[in-house]
């Protein structure tokens, strides 16, 4: 049995997708900014995606703008917003992606902001009363706070964190990648001047994604050329790419109870199964917890062990698509900044498992067996 | 008939480049990140198409930085360089494309740098002489100067400006997107230190591109995020692109004299159809004449007309598709800044005509035929 159960990281392209996508890869090539027929029907084949996308998220086309993916757009948003608007403070959280802290980081030590941190607890969760002292303490704040972690799925408040960022009038970044085609965003609701999307984590293609900018907050272009994207974004747009975002997104929306439903059982069952099967086994983060966390992550902290190292090799034998947390797991040396801003024994290994519509039950028993069966061994070893 | 003249937009994707597109597209999905066989699969995949980039360029792989396109390479090159080497000035000319001239433009505003425009006579040819004052009279320099311009096809000698950047330690970016597939770029005998390549100039697909960065001119990351590119451009990859792009360079390069051959006889015999039926014909900047131009564009100064404005709209009722030069004819109302830059009669309408592989004599002879029409239909009305 083969088991893919790394969907945080990317997501298998739906069939459905990859057919919308097809014609425009073999018949309508044209560029979108001719004028001439072959550039005419690609233009309104993007123009429609950007409908498409605006009408899911309860929002107007004029503020969607296709990006190579979520990295651009967390880094599009964080950059411009701070230089157009002139804002000297950024609000953030060590749980971040790298999109979003390393670009922050970057602009602290290039000077252009002072960047501070809200308190976390020992499970990642935000101090909402840090971060209205942060607001309060500070010049006109950008706010950078992600809507789902990507590995330990912690879910943060996006009407709580509005709210208070519209009383300082603060801008308000969501690094929204792990939420957007999983979760419904009703733009017209929350107080929020950008929020992105990366299509390959919800079944789309890789190498695209959206920035959504706030009519109220329009920042400055990134990366200049032609007149794309009403000239925020120069560059020949991706165009199959941006065909199939809207179709992935599109599906996400149709199903998205269906989809809820069935992987919130098959996090569920996983939960119960490990605590059944591995003594001593708990969860990083929020990720034990449905109410709290992403349906699609499950961070499983295993019992100590000294092979920790070896976990995902060892899955990955067994044919099991995972990803670590541990230090070396994720090819590099560092180990992951999520897990050490957490309260947490640093001598058990981590594990995100992660999943989608197309996983099942049998799927987690097969994983769990296996993974019983590694710690079998070396208790005995 | 239908005929597509419009190459230098964008070009129709190669259906050998799908092939090796799809397989990614339907099975090898994995985050190249990820240490599981999935993601080696892709990792392995995308490190192929950076070292067979390299090959056919006479680089090292450890050069090649994949990008979403010719403008965020063009802006990655321009804007990191002059921060990362702190440079206080550069070099450019008005007929570059907008993702170089926006670009300097935009760092010039901010006071990062000072731009200075080398002359150029009313062909569009540089003038060496002054470019050597330029370098000569300022502090270190950028000098951005493209390979192949895009509308008129002007050549410009990467040799000889690679020389005069080394005696003046000037940092060299050329954009080649209009040469990349088309010339041979020898790295290991050019002076220079960014060149740029956008797939869908050469058969590949849309929304992927190239930095080569010489590794004596490293410049710090334009986009931040995770490690990917090793650690010089965040952003899960566009794994079909970049498969899409290797495979279409590949192609370029292992037929180049044959696809050159065969463009040339379409461009040279589209220049004698015109001479011989449209009295008064001339081409715009070098474009009619093979040695300094480009061999897949040719720019057309037709006779003046009352409704110049309107030529692309009749070439696109007949189904021709071609590029615009003249006011109105991009879909802006501000017209082509390289024709501005020229010495030409205002009242002369500007077809840009532009080649591929895929075309012919008898499409030459449909188009010239609808061309000579409109101009005796214009001349009795
Ligand atoms: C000379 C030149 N530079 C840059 C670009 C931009 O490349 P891309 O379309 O990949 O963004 C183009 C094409 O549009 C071009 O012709
Ligand atoms: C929370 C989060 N933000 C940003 C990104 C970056 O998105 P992309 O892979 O499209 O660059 C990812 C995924 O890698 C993510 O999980």
């Amino acid at each position: 049995m083969s088991v893919y159960f790394d969907n945080a990281a990317t997501t298998p392209l739906a069939p459905e997708v990859l057919d919308a996508m097809v014609p425009y890869m073999k018949e309508h090539f044209g560029n979108p900014s001719s004028i001439h027929s072959h550039g005419r029907k690609t233009k309104s084949a993007i123009e429609k995606a950007r409908k498409k996308v605006a009408d899911l998220l309860n929002t107007s086309p004029s503020e969607i703008f296709f990006t190579s993916g979520g990295t651009e757009a967390d880094n599009f948003a964080i950059k411009r917003s701070i230089d157009t608007f002139n804002l000297t403070h950024a609000i953030s959280s060590p749980l971040e992606h790298h999109a979003v802290l390393h670009t922050l980081e970057h602009l602290q030590k290039i000077g252009k902001v002072k960047l501070s941190m809200v308190n976390t607890d020992g499970k990642g969760n935000i101090d909402y009363d840090h971060l209205r002292d942060l607001l309060q303490g500070n010049s006109r704040s950008l706010v950078s706070l992600m809507h789902g972690n990507n590995e330990v799925g912690n879910l943060t408040d996006m009407e709580r964190i509005g709210e208070l960022c519209k009383e300082y009038q603060a801008l308000y970044h969501s690094d929204t990648v792990q939420t957007m085609g999983h979760y419904v965003h009703d733009l017209q609701k929350l107080n929020v001047d950008f929020v992105v999307g990366s299509a390959h984590k919800f079944h789309g293609p890789k190498g695209v994604g959206f920035l959504y900018v706030n009519a109220d907050a329009k920042i400055k272009p990134m990366i200049y050329g032609g007149a794309q994207e009403r000239n925020m974004r120069g560059g020949t747009e991706n165009l199959y790419g941006i065909i199939g975002l809207a179709k992935a997104l599109e599906l996400a929306y149709e199903e998205m109870n269906e989809h809820r439903t069935s992987i919130e059982q098959v996090k569920l069952y996983m939960i119960e199964q490990l605590k059944h099967k591995i003594a001593g086994v708990d969860f990083n983060g929020e990720s034990g917890n449905l109410d709290k966390s992403l349906y699609t992550v499950l961070n499983v902290c295993l019992p100590p062990t000294d092979n920790a190292d070896m976990l995902l090799f060892n899955l990955d034998i067994h044919q099991i698509s995972a990803s670590g947390g541990s230090a070396c797991s994720s090819g590099s040396d560092v180990g992951s900044h999520v897990l050490r801003a957490l309260d947490r024994p640093k001598d058990r290994g981590a594990v995100r498992f992660s999943f989608s519509r197309y996983n099942t039950k049998e799927e987690v028993d097969y994983v769990v067996e296996k993974l019983a069966e590694m710690y079998t061994v070396s208790d005995l070893s």
